[in-house]
């Protein structure tokens, strides 16, 4: 094994199987693994009036998304390779193992393949009777038009949608209101975070991108992206303050909508503007690892996110911190901030079975 | 900052208290943090009736123990510095603000300076009149009589214990009942770990020790400490089975237990024998990452080690995977295999609601 990548694993070209063998076996109570196309889905079987809720991304971010798939949360995840979208024939396989009447829902990180290829797998299966929908999630406010993505890229709101929606559908929300709930969680939240170190893709085996021993690339992206500038490695304090002011931006960012047209049997794209946080707010804070480094840095970066809440009369409700939308072994964090109402609290603390997320029950 | 430093930190001498103010903004409901001296305690009120149970030990090994503070674990934990026995001041301190009339059960992993102040926090902690019992957790079978300790090194088997005997704690168990299940949850518990890079401790600004790029610590300790020996990377298989092998191997494994003698008012000090698992036991599999290990590895890891515990007919009936004890930004793992009973199961599945383990409630 080449000196770059000191990992646990066999052949490079086994990873994605090999893990989601020893997921399955060691979760054999809450989920399920289809092999040939790989997805994940429910051990038990989902109530026939139920919409269910899908998403997929690429490999080497878990738990996000074959973590998450169980009670109050997903029904099916399609993993890609590392860092590479799912093929369409996963998700449509998924769709029609998992589908019951009442529909689908595709929670899809705007990335330009996994957006391509959730489209198609929604056309196929449209074609077999399907009634199904995507709705992007794009709440970096780092940068936009980035390598891998149009527009924003989608993090960590894509944790507290699969969460939030996840128990709607559960509650019994149909799919149009389930559609419209997704919109407004994605538009509810906005993330950044910040790399200390890169990290090395199994198959690359090397580096996936070169950071200088005092740099850290500030607004990364989860696959290693440029985000807005290199600096200095700072203080905790420092990063964090510059992170949660540029989430706090008081300016609209503009999000990107793409909904299936009836009468055009086409793809209808618009743009829709999100809603910066303001004084009197009620937050959920999310800081989270991108998975090399330990809980109480995020301690420490919860710690002054706090602070700056406080500050700016922005209360904090409710807390997630730890590893649950990662890149790999990366040294960094990111912070997440939605803005919660009554409707999102209930949904937030509904009971929840997951390999990775579970309380309640 | 140094140029081998690059953590979320603000000032080295800083991070425990930051860390500390951080989890207290992040679980109110949860915790209460202590800080003069350090402990975490619960924010609710134990019941009058309830034996408390706390533990501690060197902070770096997150989120082992202030996360595992609250409902059906722990009732208060005492962080020391990084890898550095907390004082006795603070387990004292800790042990009156949450003791009952009930008594007192600390749970200690078996490092000598935690053993020692411990022993002089509990003798003082009798002189005020409060009952108060110690129990070694020494289930790293690594190596003996290593830097740090006397006998074997308390691991994984430590995050096991504090879930079961907190669950009993609050199903009425009383001392004497709490102790001997401790006992006799370290006595069916066995771990090992391997260390793929070092970590840098804050205050040291320099990695704990030095690994060659192509080298694993086999059998490392939390701390860094050397284990059996130095071995060429190897894949995540093989490093497994040689893990597994070494936690199944068919031997008695010599352990120390520690206990007030009031006859002779001195420490007690006698080994007994833990009971290696053999064919037709059930257990309990825990695949632990050190901190910097993504969870993808991990589940390649707990694959192996489902197909060796299958082949040893040991069944596999509960499991955890994720960091539950690490070793700051360490890569690697540790696997600790607990034999169940009806019993151990029904108090692993109890409720439990604390920053880093909960379900149920």
């Amino acid at each position: 094994m080449s000196q770059n990548m000191k990992k646990l694993i066999n052949n490079p070209a086994d990873v994605i199987r090999e893990a989601l063998e020893g997921i399955a076996l060691a979760y054999p109570e809450l989920i399920k693994v289809h092999f040939d196309p790989y997805f994940v889905y429910r051990a038990e079987t989902t109530r026939p009036d139920k919409v269910v809720v899908i998403s997929g991304g690429g490999s080497g971010h878990e738990p996000l998304h074959t973590g998450f798939v169980g009670l109050g949360m997903l029904d099916a995840a399609c993993p890609g390779e590392v860092f590479t979208s799912p093929t369409p024939d996963q998700m449509l396989e998924a769709a029609k193992m998992v589908s019951t009447g009442a529909g689908v829902l595709n929670i899809v990180k705007n990335y330009s393949g996994d957006v391509m290829n959730f489209e198609m797998a929604t056309e196929l299966a449209r074609e077999e009777g399907i009634r199904i929908i995507n709705i992007l999630i794009d709440d970096d406010v780092a940068i936009e038009d980035s390598l891998y993505t149009q527009g924003h890229r989608g993090v960590g709101t894509a944790v507290l949608a699969e969460k939030i929606v996840g128990a709607a559908a559960e509650q019994g929300y149909d799919l149009k209101q389930l559609a419209d709930l997704t919109r407004r969680v994605n538009l509810n939240g906005r993330s950044m975070g910040v790399a200390l170190t890169s990290c090395t893709p199994p198959a690359k085996g090397s580096p996936l991108f070169q950071l200088g021993e005092d740099e850290i690339e500030f607004g990364v992206g989860i696959h290693g992206e440029p985000g807005r500038q290199r600096l200095p490695v700072s203080s905790a304090d420092k990063i964090t303050e510059m992170l949660t002011l540029a989430i706090l931006e008081d300016k609209e960012f503009t999000r990107k909508q793409i909904e299936w047209d009836e009468k055009k049997e086409d793809w209808l794209e618009f743009e829709v503007t999100d809603h910066p946080l303001k004084k009197g707010d009620r937050v959920l804070a999310f800081v989270n690892s991108l998975g090399g480094t330990p809980l109480s840095e995020l301690y420490i970066v919860f710690r002054k996110l706090a602070q700056i809440c406080s500050q700016k009369e922005i209360t904090i409700v409710r807390s997630l911190v730890g590893p649950y939308i990662t890149s790999l072994e990366m040294q960094g964090a990111s912070i997440t901030l939605l803005k919660l109402d009554e409707e999102l609290i209930q949904l937030w603390d509904a009971p929840v079975k997951t390999p990775a997320m579970r309380w309640g029950i």
